[in-house]
Formats: C-alpha cells, structure tokens, sequence
C-alpha cells in the first residue's frame, strides 16, 4: 500500500513537470520565429494546454487505452478516462494526467514547423484532431498492451516513436502542403534565412524542456520502484548533453561559429533520441545515441531545407529524425537484445518495421488533418494576414511594445470600441480593427 | 514512520513549487504591464518574497495557526511557528514553509492590481500588512480548526476563498482607492487600452503558475497518503484547461480575435475556481467550473472597467471574482453535500456565506492598508514619477537596455556618484539621478 | 527497501530542478550583461550543461569520489562513475546525476565574472579543466570522507566552500587577469557602468535558481528519511528572503533607490551563504546569515570594484565571499559546536581553515586555468570581436531581432553560403560572415 503513496506523488510530480514543458515550447518556438509571429506561436500552445489536453481526455484516451478492437484502437473510456483499470499501483488519475502531458506534447511537436503561416483556426482544428485520432491510434499499437507493435515486441520507452516521430513526420507533411513562409525559398534555389527573433527567450525554453525531459523519461516507469529510474534520468542528461556537444562542435567547425539554434536543437535532438531506449540502454550508448543525434539533427536539418519544405523551427529534424534514430537506437543498443550489444538481429527488425510504420502514419495522419482544414475553415493564413504578422492578424497585438520610451506609439493602441455596445477591456482588441 | 518520509519530501517539493510560483507572477505582470512600469512590479516581487515571507514568518503564521481566540485570530508562535503541534505526520518546518507559499501569493495577487502608480514605500507597507494582518486573520477563520468559519464547516481545500477572494479583493478596494492610471479613462466615458509590453513573457509566467498550481492545490492534501491528490491534481488541469478554452474561444467569437491576455486570464480564472473544490468534486464538475469561470473573467473584466477601476492586469477579476465562484460552486458541486449533486441547500448556505465574508474582509482590508499608506509614506507615486515610469523613478534604471545596437545611447548611463564618496558599483545607481 | 524508492525519486527530483539551475544562470546572466553579449552568455551555460556535464562524468567525478590517494584526490571510477559504492539506500545513477547538477554549477559562477570578453574556446577549455580538476579536486578534500579537510572535521553541507568559494574566487582570478571590459574604467579612476540589459529575464532567472537551490540543499541530504530536510528547505527560504530584504533596504536608504541587480545579488548571497550550514544552524541563525550577506554582497562589490577588476555579474561578491562567509557562519552558529551558540572555538578554526583553503585554491585554479588558455586557444577576445559584441562574433546572430516590424532590417541576415557547397541551414551562418 505504501507504494500506492510514492507512486501517486512520484507521477503527480513527473506529469507536473511534463506539462510544464509546454512553456519551453512557447518560449523555444517564440524565440526562434520571427517577432511578428511570436505571440501566435505561443496562442498554439495555448490551444494545445486547453482544447487538445481536453479532447485527449474527453476521445484520444479512449483510443489509444481503451478496450482493443482488432489490435488498432480502443474503443471504451470516453468521457471518463479515470475509469481505467491499471496493473500498477497508482492511481487511474495520475496515469491519465501524465498521459495528457505526453499528447500535448505531440500536439506541440507540429505548431512549430506550421509557424507563421497557418490559419489560425486551421491549428485549433489540427491540436484536436492530432489528441482525438493521430496520437492514439499509433500510441495504441505500440503502448496498449494489446496494440499489434507492442505484440511484436517493439520497444519505446517513452514515445521516440510514439510521441516524436509521429509528432515530427506528421508536421513534415503539414508544413510540406503548407508550403514556404513567403521569401523563404528564392527562384534561383537559394535559401533566405528569418533571424530568430529572441535567443534568450528560446534558450530559456530549451532549459524547461530539458528539466521536463526527466520527468518525461524517468517518470515513464510510473513506478517508483523500479529504481532503474535514476538510469534512465543519467541517460537522459548523457544524450541530452552529448547531442549539443556534438551540434556545438560541428556547427564552430564547420561555419565558424557555435550556433544557438543549432546547439539547441542538438540537445534536444540527443533527448529526443534517448528517449525510446533511456531504460534498456548502457551510459555509454546513452553517448553514442546522443553524439549520433547531433550530426542527424544537423544534416536532416539541410536535407529539410533542400526540399524546399520550411519548418521555421527544425522541428522535423529534432523529433522527426531523431524520433526515428532513437527508436531504431534500441534495437542497435538494447543491453539484452540490441544488434551492436548481442549480435541479435530480431528486436532491430521489429524496431525497424516500427520506425517505418510511425513515418508513414505521421506523414498519412499529417496529410488528413491538411485535406480537414482545406474543406472546412481554410488551411494557410491570407498573404495579408502573413505579411503583416500573424500576431495583428489573429491577436490584435504585438508581441513586444518596449519601445514606447523611444518613439511616439500612440498608448491607447486599441481605441475604444463603439460597435459592440459593451466597454472594451483593456486587453480585449476590438473586432477587425488590425487587419481590416 | 515512513509515511513521514514521504509527506516531508512531498510537501517540501510541493512549497518549492508553490513558491516558484512568485516567478510566474513577476513574468506574468511585467509583460502586462507597460515597459516603463515592468521593472517595478518585478521587484514588488522580490517585496512579496523577502519582506512579506519574513513578516509572514514572524507574526503571521502565529496570527492564522497559533492558540485560537474566541475564533478570530491566533495567539501563539510568534517567531517560532515551526513550534507548531500538527495532527499531520509531518515535521512543522514543511509544514512552515508551504504556508508562506501561500502568504506570499495572497501579496502578489495585489501586486498586479495595483501596477504602474503606486509608491513604492507604500507597497512594502502593504505586503507586509497582508502577511500580518489581513491575509492571516480570515486565514484563521477558515483554516484554523478553531476558526468560526471553519466551525461552521466552510470548505475551502486550497484556498479559493482564503487566498484568492480575499487578495482579489482587498486589490479591488486598493485599485479603487488609488485611482485610475493617468490617461486610462476619458471624460467622455470612454476607456483607453494599455497595451501590455511582453507577451511572450506573460505566457512564460502563465507556464509556470500553471506548474505551480499543481502543488498548490494537490500540495494542500499535506499527505502523501491521501491519494485523492491526484485527482486533485487532474481536476486542477481540466479547469484550467476549461476555463482557457471558454476565454479563447468566446474572444475568437465576441471580438473576432483570440485574445493572449483574456485566454492567459481564463486559464488562471479556472485554477483560482477550482482551487476550492479540487478535492471535493468530480472531473465533470471541475470542467463545468473552468468553463464558467471564463465566462466570469470576461465578464467581470468589462464590469470592473465599467466601475472605472483600474486593474491593469486583470487581478480582481482573475483572483477575486472566480475566488468567489470557486467558493460558491463547492456547494454547488461537492459530491456528498452540494446542491447540484446531492439537493441540499446547506453546504451551499454556509459557502455563501463564506463567500460574503472573505468579499467583505477583502475590501476592509485593503480599504484599510490605503490608509494606513495614506497616513504615513504616502499611497500613490507622484504624477511626475508615474509619468516617468516607476522603473526610472524607484529602480533608476528601465527594463530592456536592448537598442544600444541601434542607437546612441551612452554605455555609461549612470555617472560616477560623487556624492556618496565611494565608487559606484556597476549595478547600483547615484540617488535621485533620474527623478532629479 | 521502500527507503530506496523514497530515496531515489526525491534524489532524480532534485537533481532535476538543480540542473534546471542552469536555466536560472542563463537568464540572470544574459539579463544582466550588455545586449550585444547576451547570446553568449548563455551559449556558455550550453557549454556547462554539455561539455562540462561530459567531463566531469568522464573524469572529475573519479578525481572527487574515487579511491582517495594523500587525501589529495581520487583515482578510480574514470569513465563508470556508477561503479561507485554508496554507503546510502540510493542507486549509484542518482547519486551521479545530482553531483553532476553541483559541477555544472561551479563552472556557470565562472561563466558571469568573465562575461563579455573572453575568447569562447577558451571558456570551452575552462569549462572542461573546471570539472576535470579544479572543482573535484577541493571537492575531494571537503566531502570524499577520506579528503584532508573531511578528516579534520570542516562542515560544507551543500557546497558554500566546496561549489560557491572555489567558484568565486576562480572567477576573481580570471577575472582579474583577463582584465575588464573595454571602458569599464576611467583613467581618472572612476567607473563607467554598464547597463543590465533585461531586468524582467534577469529576475526571472533569480527565480529559477530560488526554486532550484531548495533542491541544492535539502536534496544534499540524498536521504529521505532524513526529515530534517523540511528544517534545511526552511532555512534556504529564511536566508534568501533576509539577503534580499538587507539588499533591497541597504539600496532604498544608500542610494535613494531599490536596486534590482543589489536585491537579485543579495537574494543570491543568502542563499549562498546558507548553503553551508543549512543542516546545522536554527532557523533565527539562518535570518542573522541571511541579512549579514545582503551587506557583504554590497560592500564586496564595491571592493571588486576598487580594486578595478571587472566582475559584469557580482559573481565574486555573491559566490565568493558569501560562501566564504557562509563557511566560516557554520564555526559560528552551528546548533551543536558554534561558537556563538557554544562557546567552543575548535569548529571555527577548521571552518577559518577550510574557507582560506577554498580561497587559495580558488585563486590557484583561476589564475592556472587563465594560463592554459593563454598558451593554447588565447584567453581574451580580440578588440574587435569585444567592440562588435561576442554574440555577432562568435555566433553570427543578436539575441533580440524584435526591430523588424520599425526597420528595415533585411530579413535573410546570413547570405546563401556557397563556399561550403551545401545549403545553409535557416540558423546556421555562413562561416565568418560577421566577424571578416
């Protein structure tokens, strides 16, 4: 019974803080897009903390952890997720909190490659969907104990594949059909680059997202007994300080200067990676997983870029590739079944056939939500509503007014609003006075 | 004996959290805030987390906790409140520590209310009279077991009534006593908007309340063996994730703009409603409360303007308004007694009036403190330091130095003191340079 | 058993929010040196958190714990530091990953004093020869139980001496050779002071590290059933809070101005202060620390200053001399062998000892470390590269690229780069653009 009680803490804390990492997003994807589109970033983490954390409790829980149906989805536990019956002693409510912060995080995985361009309500659209069908039917074969890849055996720890390589391969295909930012891309087949608007801001949400990523990884035990969980947070910080050595190294080699979006995604990119094997793998392969994630995050990063697909974020090369090395990791890794550490070839295969089966679902399930919002509310942001910032597009406001001290901006930015016959709050902009 | 060791690591963890929740206010309203002001309410906080914790510590945990008299007020532990006796299995300094958590948020909710013109002098007078006094006092009522309140059976789990009520407002009376902001509202009944500065950083300090919330309301159990912390913890999380929603989705209605401010104000209107009831009622209803509080902080946004109160963050709204609502609504939700749930009106009967008390303490409180400020250094900063912006005025410096790349402003922005017959350190600026 | 669970999950925790620290110095830094450096800054708390991690893993954590030799250093557990053998109820990862949270600290303390002029690959090699033989080295001596210092008796319960002195004063000695910043002395003898660029980062920042060091000190129990714990969380609240109440009053009455660095530094210095003797002292001694390091911190300053050594942060008066400070408090107030609490003078000796100890070595391991740079990578910036600011220098990008919407900044920054015949990444500049 007294397990009851650390483990109740144990994953109350452990989801506290994986939810938490939806402020490193906001400030990691604020930071790195251009400031006109700063606010709107951080509205679709919003979206995904509120209507996506609760369509994955109201439907995507029931789907991916629900009575199987043929191997592929669930289909009870709607509207009362709680009502799961665990084999762990823990608490129903902290097993479904801790699983929301997992398919929020899967949400927040696509806003950044769709940054800067996407229709507002396109995103609201897409975070439900991604909570209510994309995240839960593969989380279901490969999590639900009567998924067919778990049958198989496929191992991932906590989500390489599950949660980032889905994530990432689903924003591919939206920021593919998406298409560019305007000016990203030039006629002559050069590549123009937009600053991130805020490094500070951006390397401070890195640092929430590493704090989280134990959480994430170590709290995936739910059980505070298995104390393998100190290992499985050594790894975690191994990999995740190894891919940014690596991604820091090349970048000073290779241009001369150690980059910060680079070195960032680098690191994450290493926790992303670890994050399949963190239980089954040594410290030293913790390394070498996270080395090997530096160089993918860098490469896969230019292969985005040469075709012509724009992820303001590197969004694909982190969760997506590397979502896919790390998942592909175990099976070279595994202490007791890896190829490199046994000379067994078996779990790889099955690693294999996972990596490919969460690609092609993240690209299928990335293309619907696309064809969803292209027949219903429109999927792109107007060429006006794009130039001019989505910030003022959608917010009615920008994301920094630090200059008053220095120019005549007018203080009163929103006039009062007659139309709509109530007083106007002071943070309430009136209807379509921006981009009218 | 060991339940003892978990209840100590769990709430030690759990105040830190709490504590770290004083980050999320002083992002939260600095980027509300105009920039010449965000200085200001950053070092209100420090105010919060030196001066009120001390005071707090030092009279009035004893004032809220100590040896009851006639059910009013505490009088005993005076200087040494870890002498206190708890029924809990846990050592007092836990139990020390996550009560000045709470007393701290209770100032910082004022804080918010009162930006951008009160004197600086005034606002640690405050802090330290909430710690003293007004926060401790209907404190006693409501969680002191002695307290009449609390006799009465008032429920109040983490502190809807007793924090956020009362701290919303007594920021009210306080808001009402200091006047408008100069230039806010136009003779001809009109109301000018103050864009807030940073929106980025409101959302970061969103991410960390949010966090924070967590321990506060699931901390409140004080007992690792009251597994219901993680329902408590769930219902925390739909709440706010309810009360977001219901913020975002009626300003992307009502004013054709998804508001950052009103959907930042809706998530923390639905953790203050719940904050009461989180223990008490069901997923259902504790989405059902989120909902409706984001409807009330709109609302009673507007309402307050209407009144000509300036509340340049939305803290009466926010803390006060859904404090009452949360209050209410456990005698409309608790699963054993609540109206909705059970037909019976006498839970309701005594929420209410709870409810009527901690609204009229809150505004005698703070009705209170302007006078006492009044009486002595003064309540409100000068026209000309208000002009100026209190960053200048009290700090001596603003809070972004990041144009220097584009303009010529002096490195040396503060000059040698002379004055003061010693060298200057970097940080420290000559007295009354800028306000000369 | 079940001690073990307990154990190991409030040690994972722990050392999650104390690496989460490193967040807390990336924004205190970055807020408080010039624009123009801020990417650097923290691109150096990269460096801590993944080069550094690294070698300390590797290396410095077999020199600090491994089988002692002389009393002098340690020599086994190079590259499997898990291998080490705990006399705790406690995995051997967990007990790796906190101490690995302690190195990175030390070298971040560095990272401050030397801001805004050195060369990066010499801060690389710091970084590396920090947690490879500066910090294990006077950290065998204090808390390897076979250390000469351990075996006197000295008490460091968290690391005042053994993390922030040796910090501190490595800091002072790099400092100090490296010579201050360009304009940061007057011939005339005065001192030009350099505005802090992001108070609101800056105090967040402070924050993240208030939070964290909860984790710092009590989680240096590595022992749940050691309730007193609660005592020591407790005890860093009281002084933290007392250092920056001393700060915040001495810069109202002595400058007619509440300065934010002074109160974020005297926060800082009694937080430091108390690290030691957070175990030992009582919670009014705790308050007497506290409130004596708000002066000391600003007094030290001062001193810093007029010895014309550029400290950009206040590292050396925060770190150093507080955990000078704080050490020898414990010969003073410890409950049990203090002198002003007992009488007895033996423990202060040895504490005297210990805190001139950790001076020397400090000043020996900066002023060595300088000189490895000098013979190899070169210590210090060009002129040019300082002029220009290290962020365009060494990272080819500002920290704040917020003017887009007022300027007509071009927004392809980094040109195509042709030279390495593949694309260019969207964050990776072209080899030597800024710097040609």
């Amino acid at each position: 019974m007294e397990l009851m009680y650390i483990n109740t803490i144990w994953v109350v804390l452990a989801a506290a803080m994986v939810l938490f990492m939806e402020g490193g997003f906001s400030l990691l994807e604020s930071g790195l897009v251009r400031t006109k589109n700063a606010v709107n970033v951080t509205m679709k983490i919003f979206v995904d903390l509120t209507i996506g954390a609760l369509a994955f409790w109201l439907v995507g829980f029931g789907i991916m952890f629900g009575h199987d149906t043929f191997g592929l989805f669930g289909t009870s536990l709607f509207g009362s997720p709680e009502k799961i019956d665990l084999a762990l002693k823990l608490p129903s409510a902290a097993y479904v909190l801790f699983q929301m912060g997992f398919a929020v995080a899967c949400i927040s995985i696509v806003s950044g490659a769709v940054a800067e361009r996407m229709n507002f309500k396109a995103y609201i659209l897409t975070a439900a969907l991604i909570c209510i069908v994309v995240y839960p039917i593969s989380g279901h074969w490969i999590w639900n104990s009567d998924g067919w890849l778990a049958k198989l055996g496929m191992k991932d720890f906590a989500g390489s594949a599950a949660i980032h390589a889905v994530g990432g391969f689903a924003a591919f295909a939206m920021a593919k059909v998406l298409g560019p930012r305007k000016g990203r891309f030039n006629s002559d087949g050069s590549t123009n680059v937009f600053a991130p608007s805020n490094i500070p801001l951006a390397s401070a949400g890195t640092f929430i997202l590493w704090f989280g990523w134990f959480a994430f990884n170590a709290g995936s035990t739910l059980d505070a007994s298995n104390t393998a969980l100190a290992t499985i947070a050594l790894n975690t910080m191994l990999a995740g300080a190894s891919g940014g050595t690596a991604a820091l190294l090349i970048t000073m080699k290779k241009f001369g200067k150690v980059d910060p979006s680079m070195t960032i995604n680098g690191v994450l990119a290493g926790l992303v990676a670890i994050t399949a094997g963190c239980a089954y793998v040594s410290e030293w392969s913790a390394i070498v997983i996270g080395i090997t994630s530096g160089f993918i995050v860098i490469y896969a990063t230019l292969f985005v870029d040469n075709l012509k697909v724009d992820d303001p974020v590197g969004a694909v090369a982190v969760h997506g590739f590397n979502g896919v090395f790390g998942t592909i990791a175990v099976g070279l890794f595994d202490t007791t079944h890896g190829l490199l550490t046994t000379g067994s070839f078996s779990l790889l295969g099955i690693q294999l056939l996972g990596a490919v089966v969460v690609i092609v679902w993240g690209l299928l399930g990335g293309t619907f939500m696309t064809k969803v919002c292209e027949k219903t509310v429109g999927l792109r942001a107007t060429e006006r509503e794009e130039e001019e910032g989505l910030d003022m597009s959608y917010h009615g406001i920008p994301a920094y007014n630090e200059l008053e001290r220095f120019t005549d901006l007018p203080t009163n930015l929103y006039d009062f609003e007659e139309s709509t016959g109530v007083k106007v709050s002071p943070t309430v902009p009136p209807k379509e006075r921006f981009n009218e």
